[in-house]
């Protein structure tokens, strides 16, 4: 690209690099004189500053980062439409990385941002996530991270999160009032805290209503389709099968109903499902989803609220910022037949 | 950040800054004595080369970005994910920037990438573009712009779609296949080339067939879920409504089945539907979905391919490379009751 720089506009002038840049940043060591001549080439030229350039100078990019595992789940797609309305306001331009579950690329990728790439980061762990030392070196160096629904508990810094094991507990107790005895539970991480405190809410409702859980009951998916479905699909096929299901990420809830269609298990009648999911199609399935809605917007945008306090205000303690958004149980026919939500 | 730079670097020792830089490109200039001391004091105290400095002394930022109007859409996260799977093999970071169908969004995002921030773009402009000079002002500094799926006609660059008329031919032709005698064809765009080609198609396939097309069933959708379902509810309503629906994109596809369950049509008894869509729950819906499927993700990997060729070979010319990847019609129960796929 031939683009006009700081040099050209100095050659045109007669004036040094150093005057040229003084003036376009209007320093009082210019004459008006002077700034004027500047400011009518440059604009006669269409000069554009060099973000990189300018980055040097200012030691910002007016950049900030998403990093999440994918954007094919509702709940990131519609997050980051809470995240980018904060960021428009303050004139940042937001960079999604995806991560694909992969923590190679997760750490490749936080790696990067110690260059100064991005002023801060909001981000959502991959399920693979157990070593947390590529996030303390960012951390470490003062370098904002916020965590947004998948946080690592062991790092201090702002959260935000749903009421994971509350909403867990009240999908379970809803399954276990809807008559369910034997009620399966899909986890895509045994490492994950969301994850785990998802399963945690299950197990307590289950406890307190004096149904007894078997390991068998915990069902371990993972990023294969193909896997998941045959696993499903053994479980499924038992005599004994579960009469409930809780999906503990969206993507899971179409191998559910695909094997339930395969095997002729009628939902709700043989077995009744709820997803955390935020899919518009929830509505309109076969049955229509029982889910647990998170606060997915909201989350973004108080994600991103944190976040610009603290490029705003030096010393601003990120450690404090905790915040837990309510997620919402919306039951439909795949728990209750006939259901008119 | 207290980053180690080259300064610090050069302080520690004794040397200059250039000569330290030189020395970390592998300069000939530089003796091996003084390479090896640099390498050994900058590993030692974990020196991270500043992307924007380099990017200022390269003259890449080793960063391509994907400009589209939302990642709801499953044709753009399953496009996302054809892009990255080249990318990543090239070692090159990818931005995802967000339009929302915005056309000043738009323009902002392009008239930033003049400054060098990314080396490339992919990108599907907006159901808004009518104006490309932000485009045209890109291209003709010889910055690399490729499009996929939504592209601007009048720009002569790469170009990445898929066959928009003949696709949508082929499903106007499968509803009157089916019995359909009034169909409504439901836009999103009046500017958008491939909007124009889908409602093309359809235009042909009813002339072939005989069949009278009014200005009525052409209806122009908008951003705005709740006007589309006011507006889709008060055609549907009608004595004389529409026995087959074709929704030229995915998003359309829940208002239109919401409508129908509100109204009692029953699906495809009394309307049959098919849409443009690649959501894996289409299989689920109530009924399965007939959908024509885009090669989302060929066309991602296809786009991505185009631009490294560009940013690798001097003098590629961008304006020959024109690929159409076809799109499948897969027929399921919203227009043929009981089929089994």
């Amino acid at each position: 690209m031939a683009n006009v720089n700081l040099k050209k506009l100095a050659g045109e002038l007669n004036l040094s690099v150093s005057t040229v840049s003084k003036a376009l940043m209007n320093s009082h060591e210019i004459s008006i004189e002077t700034k004027e001549r500047v400011l009518s080439l440059a604009k006669k030229l269409n000069y554009i500053p060099n973000p990189y350039a300018s980055s040097l100078r200012r030691k910002t990019s007016k950049t900030i980062a998403v990093v999440i595992p994918e954007v094919a789940d509702s709940f990131f797609s519609i997050a980051i439409n809470g995240i980018e309305s904060v960021a428009q306001d303050k004139g940042y331009h937001v960079l999604i990385y995806l991560t694909h579950e992969n923590f190679l690329k997760e750490k490749a990728i936080l790696n990067d941002f110690q260059s100064g790439r991005v002023d801060g980061v909001l981000m959502s762990v991959t399920s693979e996530t157990v070593d947390t030392n590529h996030i303390h070196d960012l951390c470490s160096r003062g370098f904002p991270v916020i965590f947004f629904d998948r946080v690592c508990e062991d790092i201090e810094t702002a959260k935000i999160t749903t009421d994971d094991f509350e909403s867990s507990y009240k999908a379970t107790k809803h399954l276990v009032d809807c008559g369910c005895r034997k009620i399966a539970f899909l986890s895509f991480s045994k490492s994950l805290s969301i994850s785990n405190k998802r399963m945690e809410g299950y197990k307590q409702a289950l406890a307190d209503n004096k149904i007894k859980t078997t390991e068998a009951d915990l069902i371990f998916c993972t990023n294969d389709d193909a896997y998941n479905y045959t696993l499903l699909k053994n479980i499924m096929a038992q005599k004994k099968h579960p009469d409930g299901i809780i999906a503990s990420v969206e993507k899971l809830t179409t191998t559910v109903y695909l094997v339930c269609k395969e095997l002729k298990r009628a939902v709700p009648r043989d077995v009744k499902i709820v997803s955390f999911s935020n899919l518009q199609s929830a509505l309109i399935l076969n049955p229509a989803l029982t889910t647990i809605t998170q606060p997915a917007f909201e989350m973004g945008k108080a994600a991103a609220t944190v976040l610009f306090k603290s490029l705003e205000k030096s010393g601003f303690n990120l450690k404090k910022e905790k915040y837990v958004i309510p997620s919402t149980l919306v039951v439909r026919d795949s728990t209750v037949e006939g259901n008119k939500k």
